[in-house]
């Protein structure tokens, strides 16, 4: 039989990264690819106790359909997080438990996008944002990244002949750049936007792993109506949990999000919402943070002190203040894809900038994970990257 | 701000079972209008001994990112099952790990569905599957379900008009109904589809579930190339862990799904996949759903006896051989929605017939669950629905 499939599927990519990943699962390869966070870190002895405490306590409840909109503990602790870390009032009315942010994506996708209604990312931008909003078939535009967050006047200038639904940003250490907005680019970004119809949507998996400086505000402290929060327990507890959410004042949007959430998969894993919420309560999940965040700075410092040991300024790099990446921009001649190939035979495997790019693609640029290596190996890697890139750079 | 929302979501109601679901909570109304399933037997301590071992054997694994596809070894388990219990050869590279069944139907949406694009349901057809694929715009197409099975004069009718992307069925125990097809009208239905390029979707979550007769060959044995499997592990292993499947041999559509599951939330809770497959591995799941329907045949017998004696002539039931539900037709007169605010008076519920068609509701329809209730209190809901019922059939 002929397949017809439909319009909005056809023309989405496989994933670039997921084919990388295949490349480079191979042992002898130090992977600067994924975007894993460091495994040590799970805390798989306190997870097994939240287990057996919740399955002893009620366990048939905990394995009984639940609610679309998320376990009420769960999203009361998310509410108090808010206000004791950020001083923000998001009431647990107002969150959905998702699996991941990601979900969070193709939700608000399908609630507010028509096809080429315009929206706005970050150039580059989050792949999985890319992926999520194809879907909808959106007219994409793009903003600049720069070292301080993005181009404000390219922002107004959008805002002037477009009416975007959604600016997508990930604020803090962003993926792919490890960029942060600093607070005069939050304000002005917040001056624009504040008074049209466009929603921000703050995605922020990696805001808490700070290891230098100190926090900035969120978008909902600034335009708290324009404002929709994403949140993920990925990076702080353990990814395999899927277990990420929503936050929005909006109480249309809200309603519109769990009619979709339903129709989509009337609602996440429960069993892993009640562990995961027997775990916080059980635990202090801020030193859990706060060793992870040691950890990663060490991993980050290794990473940029290799990369201007050995690449001096042949390269520019940004010096995230936390997450997981960091961006590099080779000489405009050399083609990352070009170099990603060289460097596999070298036995060292990075993304190259172009899946980050909606459309026209910067080729020259790379980025670089060092969450899931040891300081050691980074060097080790970063050595290997620049033998690979001799071979472009004569 | 003022949002404007995609017309896809715009038209989509509220789920009308979730509204009557927060109805009928009170602890003093015997509810038959939720589709749950029995906790009692849920395999509560079996599954904390495969949380234990699982994160005891390698708990760093379990806890990170996985593959969109899914668990390996669940994929295999899946695989030869089909083949041990309907001699089927399903590939396990042919399967996708969904987030229960629910979001299969949002893939299958995503990925074969345009606008206006013809799709069949039966009528009465399941909520979800309306629900999720609304959101993709179709032209829905109802064939009328019998108790045999759909009325193939009907289907073979609408395929000489229009050329449907799919046909979505639940042959088993159905829900709403309980009718499962007969082999003559699988058959015959397998005959008309054959040779078009319609998708026929069997969605089987209540087929192990058989209390009475024998089982019957399923869609893929009669029409291989044109069927697409859904399973879920909801209803024989724990709902809350939200697992399900899809299976399909159609490579290209693979591919397509594999990219709208990773846009949808990159991979499926990986922790409780494995969780899931360390307790196939170590229980005799036959003989835990031997116990389940024993069980449920004898809640099914008490529904359907008290039903005959209470309402004797008065209203047409289905006698399901298996599954959770059953359907019941009033008398033309009666409105089952004026029958539902009677009855919660008598504190008894039901869902009402009307949110299982798209178009054209028969309002004299009910759904009934027995799967929830004991015997005896089946016996006493049954009495005070046949009360409510009396005000009605003077």
């Amino acid at each position: 039989m002929e397949t017809i499939f439909a319009d909005r599927i056809s023309d989405v990519p496989k994933s670039f990264i997921r084919e990388i990943l295949k490349v480079t699962a191979e042992p002898e390869i130090i992977s600067f690819a994924g975007g894993l966070p460091n495994r040590d870190f799970f805390p798989v002895e306190q997870i097994k106790t939240a287990c057996n405490e919740v399955l002893d306590t009620d366990g048939m409840e905990a394995l009984q359909y639940s609610t679309t909109e998320g376990h009420n503990l769960l999203r009361k602790y998310i509410s108090d997080r808010y206000k004791t870390k950020k001083n923000l009032d998001v009431s647990s009315e107002n969150i959905i438990i998702t699996n991941g942010s990601q979900q969070g994506l193709d939700l608000l996708g399908k609630v507010l996008i028509n096809e080429n209604d315009s929206i706005l990312l970050e150039k580059p931008g989050y792949l999985g944002a890319i992926q999520s909003f194809s879907l909808y078939k959106p007219d994409f535009n793009h903003i600049t990244l720069k070292p301080n967050g993005i181009d404000t006047d390219e922002l107004r200038n959008v805002l002037k002949i477009k009416s975007p639904k959604l600016f997508y940003t990930v604020p803090n250490f962003q993926n792919p750049t490890g960029v942060t907005y600093d607070l005069e680019t939050r304000k002005e970004t917040g001056r624009i936007i504040e008074k049209t119809n466009c929603f921000l949507i703050e995605d922020d998996p990696y805001g808490e792993l700070r290891f230098k400086g100190s926090n900035l505000p969120s978008f909902k402290e600034i335009i708290p109506d324009n404002t929709i929060l994403l949140g993920s327990f990925s990076k702080i507890f353990a990814p395999s949990f899927r277990l990420g959410w929503i936050a929005t004042d909006n109480k249309e949007l809200y309603e519109k999000l769990i009619v979709a959430k339903q129709a989509s998969d009337l609602h996440t894993n429960y069993f892993s919402q009640k562990v995961l919420y027997q775990y916080l309560l059980k635990n202090d999940i801020d030193s859990h943070i706060e060793r992870i965040c040691k950890v990663y700075g060490e991993q980050r410092d290794s990473m940029v002190n290799s990369l201007k040991r050995y690449f001096g300024n042949k390269i520019t790099i940004t010096e995230p203040e936390g997450g997981m990446f960091l961006w590099v921009t080779l000489p405009e001649n050399i083609n990352s894809m070009e170099l990603f190939q060289a460097a596999i035979k070298k036995n060292v495997a990075f993304v190259p900038g172009t899946p980050f790019y909606a459309s026209n693609p910067e080729t020259n640029t790379l980025r670089l994970n060092f969450t899931n290596s040891s300081p050691k190996i980074i060097e080790e890697g970063v050595k290997r990257l620049y033998e690979a890139f001799l071979n472009f750079s004569e």
